[in-house]
Order: structure tokens, then C-alpha cells, then sequence
């Protein structure tokens, strides 16, 4: 039996729900979870669809994208994910789809406003949104240098990973992430909404303001921090 | 066995309306119900997804929103309805949701206007929305001011709770209430289908008028009032 | 056992088409049929749910809309069917919905345009829409009045109710009818389909131009009239 | 027992895709398989619902369009298919829906821009589109000059049917092949998502401009070609 039972588990978990959510079709997607004692991140293999995905299909590598445990090649942005989890030091789970709204923010290469209280219900900031890879770039390594568009996104608008799990990288689509897998699919979930009712908003009022700070705060401190009182306190 | 049984099993089934209907994503929305003799009100608990809840889960408070019976938190909006009810005497359920449409008018700040019989069967006037709460307000009990504010909109529209049932809390979302929780939810429905065909009607002429005030009086008053004849009068 | 079975049955069958394909939320909507023989049509009791709907429940009215058999009100629109049935001597079946983009389009009072081959394969016409109701027609009796508006507008676009089996009903939404109850649902179905893939294109470009003439024709007649070569040919 | 029994089999399992990924209401759509060592074609028989489509109803005919096997019409748009398979001589399955975002691109008659990697992922090019066909055409052979068209747009715009298994015709809908059924209609599915990609992003910003060619390339050539790593290489 794998010693990676648990940690495949919780991946395979969070990719199923990738098509239940419809937030990707055929086989667009991937989660991956990691362990960081052992060293090893578990991921979707590539290409594979998600009806006939199995736990025992999950891929397990280490940091340096080399296969430990599975028979099938791991997802072809292995290398974003690995890239994030030895930059953002905390998390425990990075998920890409390529859900609809997302996408079209993505493609359209705007953030997202904050336009509203869902949004500040999970973040204060605009959903940030990379610049368009050089040239050089994609030529280079383009699965880490898409990891490194997003590091430095969050670094030059100082956000730290804690405080926005979200972003959409230029043309692409989004990335999230979170304390485990669990919690980077359901960014995913949050962020297609997200993306739908800025969207819609701006159809109705292409002039609407973005929500004002106090109640961002308001909003995002229910949830966040020392002092929020939403959710069951666990 | 709770003596408060049927009003958190009717709390329970409008509350799993919420994501059969796909008014909300994960655990967003709640919704409540007053038993006026026993003085309490049942609503959803704080941040518990629909495929988990139970109707055992169910919070009770009083309406001074301290728990009566259950283990979990209630739902941070709690003090909003509990101000409604204590202001519209009458109601019976109280349903808050983040549903797409809804929350899209509700962040451009603009009441749906009334444009078709959908919309007149269920009301004569736009659907409100209340103005964006002051910086002090916010501040100072967040969740009573959002009451406030639905109140407060209404009685400067002279508009009555019986008649208006719906309403956009601005930059958030919409609450709607009713007779039961039942048709709380059921105004929720109703609600952002309405909100839907107003947007796509003014995308596809923005300059459309609303609907003649015959045509409006004439369908809400074949679903309301001493002259109804739509349903099976019970 | 009901004389009428058979028919109770069939537009039993339609209705509950409606909620299956998304046609309408709620209790919204109603199918009849017609038995020309026995001079009745059966048609959905007023305001019952879909979930909760029997075949005992649909109710059997006369050409003067009495109740022949059943214990429920017919639907609120029984009038609007029996005058179609009245004056479009050849149809058996007859749909009301409230489908979301049909809607849109009655509310923004126009007239879908015929911009491709799958409106065509129905219609050769734009699909149309009334007037809106003059204020004495509204206050005099609603429902006759509104199946006049539709009779009156074929009329005057010279369009029979067998080539042209649907309508908008300004500021209220669409009718359809056809040679038994599952025609007029059918068509119920591909209308809804027609007025969204108008809508998206024209929210591409708004300039689009209908398709020509002669790819109408070849469409329409592929599936209607002697030559008609598409389907079984029964 | 058939000897087509394999191919029709296939067949029918493409064609049951197209209403459980919502790619067509009602009767509309069909795909259509090639076995060119036998001559024949296997293809979904005309106007019969999905819901009542069994292995059984699937139509062999040959390259002539007259019927080998089945006791059902086929498809109307078989010669459109036939005439595909005669010229793309590398593909096995061919797919024809009437998706309704690719519809709104076929009515607007505008050529699907590659604004991101969804699309990039599958092609260098536009997603091409149709000229509106001639008066002269559409009344001498339909459906045969439906494939010419489509053949046509390709050697114009120096396109193989290997690069683009994918095009929109004017004011129709969307055509897709492969090299098996099955890779038909999965082009289909994802013709259809870049399809309202695209939409949104031009709604968010009609000057959105198409994603760069260093991008695309990297995109494409991690699923096509010798040096392609995307998938498990079978």
C-alpha cells in the first residue's frame, strides 16, 4: 500500500471536484497537495479524464519534478505547482482550472474589482492578474517561469500569499492555492463566481465603483484574523 | 427530542432550496424562521456547507440573537433577521443569498426595474435597493445596520412588507422574507430569475420602458388581494 | 376511470417538459391539449408545483372554459388557450412559458430576427411579437384579450398558425402551439434556444444581418411541406 | 449480428455525448464514423431524439450516400459528411452541433479570434469561418456544397484538416472531425467552450488583442507534434 494513501486521497478528492463544479472541461484542470515532511506533492496525471480518473492515478514527485510514485506522467504544469510550493511556504494545495469567467478576465488580461461583498468576504485586494510573459520567458522553461509571473505579481503589489490565493496569469487562466487542497479547489469555486458577477456588474453599469474600504474590511475581518466571528471557528 | 422539531425541519428544507435552486455557491445564503408564541427564531449555523447540514444543525436564538438550542454558531447575519422580525410583524421567513443576478444589481447600485409580468405577478414597484452604508454605520454594528438600512429603504418608498417581499442590500446581495421561510425562499427564486430577465432585456435594448401600470396592477392583483384568482386560493 | 385519460395523459407529459428543460422556475408555465371530438381541452391546474403535479391533477375544461372534470382550478391563462384552439381550427396543443431569453425579448418588445439556419429550420418568418395591450383591452378581460393580440397579430403579417407555430406576447413572454401538446412544447424548447443564440449574436456584432432568403427557404422546406427530406418521415 | 457492429457502436457513443454535454437540443447534431477499408460511413439516422437513439437505429451507408445498412433515414447532413471524409483523407469521425455560443460566432459570420491558451492548446489559427454560401449554391446541391465550403475555407486560408479540426459555417453552426469519432465530438466540446471564452472576453474588452504567437506555439506544441509532452503519449 502507498505511504502516500492519504495525501493521494486528498488530491484525487479536490480534482473530482473540478468537474462537479464545472469549473473545467474534459481534461482541463489539476489540484496537487503536498507533504511537506516527506518532501513530495501529490497531482493529477496529464490528459487524463476526470471519469475515468482513480486515486491510484495520482501522481507523486518531489520538488524537483521527479516521479516517486505512479505510472503515468504527472500534469504538464507540474512545475508551476512545485515552483509555488517552495515560494509560498505556508500553503498545502494548488489547483488550476480553466473555469469559463476566469478565463475570460484572464484572456481580457484585467484584475477583477472588488466590487462587491463576496469578493471582501475573501479578499481585500482586486483579484490581481499577470503581465504577458516575454518572449524569452515562454522560450526559456515556460511552466516555471509561469510560476515566477505569479510570485512576482503578489511581491510587486505587496500581497502575501496568506492574504490573496488567487490570480489569473495573462491569456492563461487562474491559479489558487491554500492551507491544503481542500482549501485551493474551493478559491477556485469562490473565484469563478467571483469573476461572474464582476462581469455581469459591469454589463449593467460599466461605470460602477469598486465597494469602499470600510466595508471591505468589514467583510473580510468577519472571516480573517484574530477577530473573525463567520464559520465555526475551526 | 427539540420542542422547536418543525420549525427547524421547515428552516432545514428552505435552507437545502438554496443549492438545489443554485442560488449560492459553498456555504454561502441562510435562511430563517420565527415561532412568534415560543419568541424564537431557527437559522442556518455559520459556515456549514449544504451537503453537510443536518436538520439537527439548525440553530435556535432568541430574538436578543442568544443561542437556545444547538451546538453550532448561527449564522453571522443572524442580528439582520432578527431585526426583521422584530420590525415586520407580520413575516414569517427571512432567506439571504449571494445568487448571481441579484448580487450583480445589487453591486451596480441600481434597483431592477419592473419590465414584464414575471416581475408584476409578484410586485408593483422596482425591486429596491437600499443606498451603500455609511463609513460610521459600518463600523458600529455592521450586521443590525444592514437591517436597519432594509427597513429604512422601504419606509421612505412607503412601501409595506407585505407588498415588497424582495429587496438589494447595496454592494452585497438580496434578502428577501415572507409569510414561511418557504416562501422566503421561494421570493429568492423568484427574485434573481427576475433579475436575469431584466439584464438581459436592457442588453438587448437599454432604452426599454418598464411595463404600463394597467398591466402591472392587473397581474399582481390576479395573484394578490380579495380579486386573486391564480392558484388554488389556500 | 376519466373518459378523458388518454389527453390528461399526453398533456400531462408536456408539462413536464417545462421544468426538465429548464423552461420556467417555480409553478410558472402551462400545456394544453385538445380533444376537438369531445369539445374539452385539458390543460395545467393554477399554480401547482411540477414537483408535486399528478396526472389526476390536470384539469378538463370546455370551449366556454367550465370544468368538465377535475377538483383543481385550471391555469390562470385558460382563456388565452381556449380562443388559439377556437381560431387556429388545425392546432391540438398549446405552450405557455416564461423562459428566460423569450422573455427578454417580449419584455424588449422586438421581434427576433432570423439569423440562421436553425431558426429557419422552423420558421421563415422572424418570430413575432404583439403590441403592447391598449389600456381598456387589459381592464376589459385579460386573458381573451391576450389571445386576440396573438390571433390579431398574424393576421396582420399575413402568417397562418401552422407556418408560424410561436409568438411573443409583449412585456410577458412566449405561446407556442402545434399539432398535438408535444408539438407545442417542442416548439416551447426551440424557441428559447433561437431567442439566446439571437441574443448572443447580436451582442456580438449588433450590425448582423438576417440570413438570406434563399437559405430560409431551403432549410424550412427540408424539414416542411411535400419535399421536406429531413426526420422519418412521419 | 452487424458487421459494422464496432463502428456503430463508436458512433453511437459520440452521438450520446452531444445531449450530456448540452451541445444540442432536441433532435439537432450528429456525428458520423468512417471504417475505409469496408467503404462505409456510420452515421446517426434523421430527426430521431436522443433520448430514444438506440445502437440498433445507426445508419451504414457508403460513400455514395446510399444506405447499407439500418432501417432509418440518415442524417440529413450526410453528404456534408461524405463529401469531408472523401477529401480529408486522414480523418475518421466527423461532428456536426448546433452549440449555441459557436452558432452566435456561425450567425455573426466572424471568425473565432485566438485570444488564450484554451484555444491555443488546439490551434495556431482564428477558428475559421464560412463565406455566407451563393444563391447558385444552396439551390443545387446543399448539403454537398455545405463540404465544399468548408473545404474551400481551408485551402484558402492554407490550412490542413490535421492543424484545424474545427470551423464555423456562415450562419449555420459548427463542423468538427478527427481521427475517430470520438476525437469528433470532443473537438465539439471544446469548440463550444472557446467559443463563449472568446464572447466574455470581448464583452469585458471588444479590444482585446489576440494572444501572442511565441504563446501560442509553446501552447500547441505541448499537445501536438514530436516534441509534444502534454497527456500520456498514446
Amino acid at each position: 500500500m502507498s505511504k502516500y494513501k492519504d495525501l493521494k486521497e486528498m488530491v484525487y478528492e479536490a480534482n473530482m471536484e473540478i468537474p462537479r463544479e464545472s469549473l473545467a472541461i474534459v481534461t482541463f484542470g489539476n489540484v496537487s497537495g503536498i507533504d511537506r515532511q516527506a518532501g513530495v506533492i501529490a497531482i493529477k496525471p496529464s490528459g487524463v479524464p476526470y471519469s475515468r480518473l482513480r486515486v491510484e492515478d495520482i501522481v507523486v514527485v518531489d520538488l524537483e519534478n521527479q516521479v516517486v510514485e505512479g505510472n503515468l506522467r504527472p500534469s504538464s504544469d507540474t512545475k508551476t505547482h512545485t515552483l509555488l510550493y517552495k515560494n509560498f511556504e505556508e500553503i498545502g494545495g494548488v489547483c488550476h482550472t480553466h473555469s469559463t469567467y476566469a478565463v475570460a478576465w484572464a484572456q481580457a488580461q484585467q484584475a477583477i474589482p472588488n466590487l462587491g461583498t463576496t469578493h471582501a468576504d475573501h479578499l481585500v485586494q482586486p483579484i490581481p492578474v499577470t503581465a504577458v510573459m516575454s518572449d524569452e520567458a515562454i522560450t526559456r522553461d515556460y511552466e516555471i517561469e509561469t510560476g515566477h509571473q505569479i510570485i512576482q505579481t503578489l511581491k510587486e503589489g505587496a500581497m502575501s500569499p496568506q492574504e490573496v490565493e488567487m490570480i489569473l496569469v495573462a491569456c492563461h487562466g487562474p491559479f489558487t492555492w491554500g492551507k491544503d487542497p481542500a482549501k485551493a479547489i474551493y478559491n477556485a469555486i469562490v473565484l469563478e463566481e467571483i469573476a461572474k458577477m464582476a462581469y455581469l456588474t459591469l454589463q449593467i453599469n460599466p461605470e460602477t465603483s469598486p465597494i469602499k474600504s470600510t466595508m471591505i474590511e468589514k467583510h473580510y475581518f468577519r472571516k480573517h484574523g484574530k477577530d473573525a466571528y463567520y464559520g465555526q471557528g475551526c
